[in-house]
């Protein structure tokens, strides 16, 4: 049976990819979609993911906005790496046939939590602030939640600091809030997405799908490198978020090791740090799952298979 | 018109006279009650709220719980103040009639500020983690409160540690956020507060009134001004929270200015200090009102008046 | 016998009256002067020092330059309050009798400290750099300092920012250092130096004094008392620094109480706050002696004393 | 001609290879060695330093005791890796024939810097206590000091909190502060120093000397490996000091590159991390020279040759 999922995204390249996987992995079932500010404003992110969905042809899955700025902090965007609309590359026009939900995220996920009838799975590809938010507002639904597997964080350096990965310097508070509360998390940071490079060989493997859908992949993949070669001098970008998704559909493909993670949210130059205790030198008890190890092949080949059922 | 108020407290003493003052005055028109983790643990914060309007004999409006802890920080509650039960003095037996209600804090507010056909007021007389979980999750609803007037922090020196009221100490992330939110912010704290002691007098004067509620209310007050002369040596106990409500009923029992108000939340010695900038040191914009003095004359006849009015 | 003092100033108004009665009043002996960044750099308050000593006829007395910033921060000096001299108000012109030593500040304390037959006690009315770098650099002189009394904090409220003093916002670091160093520390905070306000009889009774260098005091605690109403709205402004000479010349002229000094030096809007735990809310041991009440007759005598004697 | 140089350490195994480096090799000069808290009290180091020079055969080499305690911090000693002593292992009895100098850590460094002709190199291979202190002090002196090279922080992860490491962690305050200072400063971080590790072939090569001190050699570098392998699972531990010796030796052992350096004060969870901005995320401009790549033929030639030359 499917496993039940919410994902919560900021897209996004990498998050339009993990929406592409969430949709079409028969392994999950995917009951809903909210968005947060990050790598653009909510409204730009919440209008990518409705563009996605409307290139997958899937029309029955909600689409809620949710926070448009971090707990405390003023939203840092990312257009360096994304461009201007949060999802540039392929040109689109005009409106996306998926519509945006009427209520806010908020209510959405209160609205799945409650009535589905098994616990249910979070994947967040994005700051954490909707995640804290709920878990603030309704600690009694904690328990309707299955597990949280967030991309975000590092257990090394960081892309936006030396010592802070993106998503987790967005909304530090956010994190730390979600990782006090005692809900299942599972880290998936730089340290395994960056073995998932898009190399040339991967590009190859899309472009042989033959289908529009993944012609666009491979236009947002190429974007994507092409910032990152500019910031980073990466010759192949890393494919962040569909890593989280692969963890839910397949805990084989992302290896992990329990751990005890502090998000640090005081420090002057390391603020947004994931201070992920993987020697045992503090002696705080292990809170998290990081993610250590990506099976290349198996993860390609999923992403791959998942595009191409789309069609 | 009456205006229409949802009272966010920790009943606690002063909290108790605050809803009785906000049940019985006619320029209010209390909505709803909710409940935190403060004085008290919230079970017995939601207890003591629902037997006092029990004793008001009040059962037309609802009581229902709210955070059993702030954002970020551990709990820590104040019984050497406000006694085992939270509200200590007269002896209570048995469940109050008034039940609570069937949905949680978040849950209600969200209800009334969605439903009610104009803006509310909220008093808050504890620590501030509900409203700020409301303003994260639903800042669509920002603009359907009217106003937020909050007994908490000082412009002076605090009642925990040096600089902290104690409303602050116990969530300073959650006050943070709030006065970040950009709702119309009113603060009363100990510099005010402190104008209104439960002096001789005051206690003659309920007792005069001859009904079992204000017999009980001399009880609390007595109880109140014990543990404040034997904690901090003062001879007439401060009866914080009922100013909020004065407050909201006739501006001018409580004389405010407008100034620049910031939250403490990362100082090693003075997380929790609200640091209050009436000599416009900073040039920050002024982002609250300020309370500064007190008609004393006004404020406890008004108290008298609503407890003689419940009979 | 007279008391060994060395005075760690930064002229600025206050502190060249110090330098007056810690020259001249009979119950203490002035070693040696150093100086430091603060109410102007280091270079423009040893000039003022100078002029101090050449306007009292002093030669024999070594003014030594000391630390030209903070151990950490950016210097801030407040020439709103001191002038652009930072010793405003009477006109001086070409280079003062008295000469800068050829030691620097660090030197001539610890030649002094070493060399003196007895312990020596240092009186400090600017930032703390100086004293925090000697206890550094040479811990085994501790002992050769009988005791610090420091014009700085603030029990209440402060002058820069709404919780912090001048001297310890410009170097908290310094003074956490000192405070944590052991020496004997004796606060004369704002608390008790607002008790010392320059009001019309006291320029009466300096005026009286009918010598040149009453007339320059005369104009320095006019040009103070105009700054003061500026910026304060001050009818009388407070003459900070004698208070600690005074409080070593006769302790009963500074009445004291034991208590628990913390220095904030972390918080986002406290930073440079002197946490003082005057109700034994925190239950940290007394490390300091607080100055809390000024026998007001007692300093100004002895302050009008002290320009007499020097004629 | 000789690089003069001053080596402030806290002994500790390969603080005493370092020293043997820096007594041998000729392109150095040591003109004196002084010792700061950090692997062991002050005392325990300031004796190991004089058994190290005593087995040397040293005599005219100064020792002189610096800071018991970090600036700010209480000291937290690493016995865990080098045991009671400070330098466990081989067992020593008795006086060492090397003596204690009679002048403090500050006044032996300020007497050379004052005195020897050219500017000095401080090699700095423990907390940088004493380094801070005399900056501070003595600011006049700073352009006495060609530049200084420390062992210390990391570009990578941390040895005693996630990303911290040890010598930054004892005392980050004066790392701080000698960043800021302007001194031109290289930081030999354990991201180099753990290519420096004590591998089977390298103690073969130690042995092979077959002198009474390349037998001690080996016993400190195989007790160094016992506690490494049990704290961190290593096979062969990093002798982390030589490097910074080496880079004065031979800047070409020690390739570096420019980069911004901040160190971490505040963090709750990184206090202590040396925040290395290698790819320009933060538009800071370069502070320090940072070391990236070890020549490990060169290093451990230089090293044995040093040995062997003492006999
Ligand atoms: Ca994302
Ligand atoms: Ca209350
Ligand atoms: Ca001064
Ligand atoms: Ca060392």
């Amino acid at each position: 049976m499917a496993i039940p999922v919410l994902l919560d995204c900021d897209p996004g390249h990498d998050d339009a990819m993990a929406l592409l996987l969430a949709v079409a992995d028969p392994a999950v079932e995917l009951l809903g979609v909210t968005t947060v500010a990050g790598n653009q404003t909510v409204e730009k992110c919440t209008l990518n993911a409705r563009r996605v969905l409307s290139l997958a042809g899937v029309s029955h899955i909600p689409v809620a906005r949710g926070a448009d700025r971090p707990l405390v902090r003023p939203l840092r965007i990312a257009d360096d790496v994304h461009g201007e609309t949060g999802l540039d590359g392929p040109l689109f026009e005009g409106d996306p046939q998926v519509p945006e939900a009427s209520t806010c995220a908020h209510e959405l996920v209160v609205d799945v939590l409650t009535k589905h009838d098994a616990p249910v799975t979070i994947v967040a590809t994005g700051a954490l602030t909707n995640v804290a938010t709920l878990l603030a507002a309704r600690p009694d639904l904690s328990g309707r939640i299955d597990q949280l597997v967030w991309m975000g964080g590092s257990t090394e350096r960081g892309n936006v600091t030396p010592y802070a990965e993106a998503n987790c310097f967005v909304d530090p508070e956010a994190a730390d809030q979600v990782l006090r509360s005692g809900v299942p998390f599972t880290m998936c940071g730089l340290n395994v997405t960056h073995q998932a490079l898009v190399t040339d060989d991967v590009l190859t493997a899309f472009a042989g799908i033959g289908t529009p859908l993944a012609s666009i992949c491979v236009e947002w993949m190429t974007f994507f490198a092409s910032t990152y070669k500019q910031l980073w001098g990466m010759t192949a970008p890393p494919l962040h978020d569909p890593v989280a998704v692969a963890r839910v559909i397949d805990p084989t493909i992302v290896r992990c090791v329990d751990a005890n993670v502090m998000i640090e949210t005081e420090g002057t130059w390391t603020a947004g740090a994931t201070v992920v205790d993987l020697h045992r030198y503090t002696g705080r008890p292990s809170n998290a799952q990081v993610a250590v190890e990506l099976d290349r092949t198996a993860f390609w080949t999923r992403l791959v298979d998942a595009v191409t059922r789309i069609g």
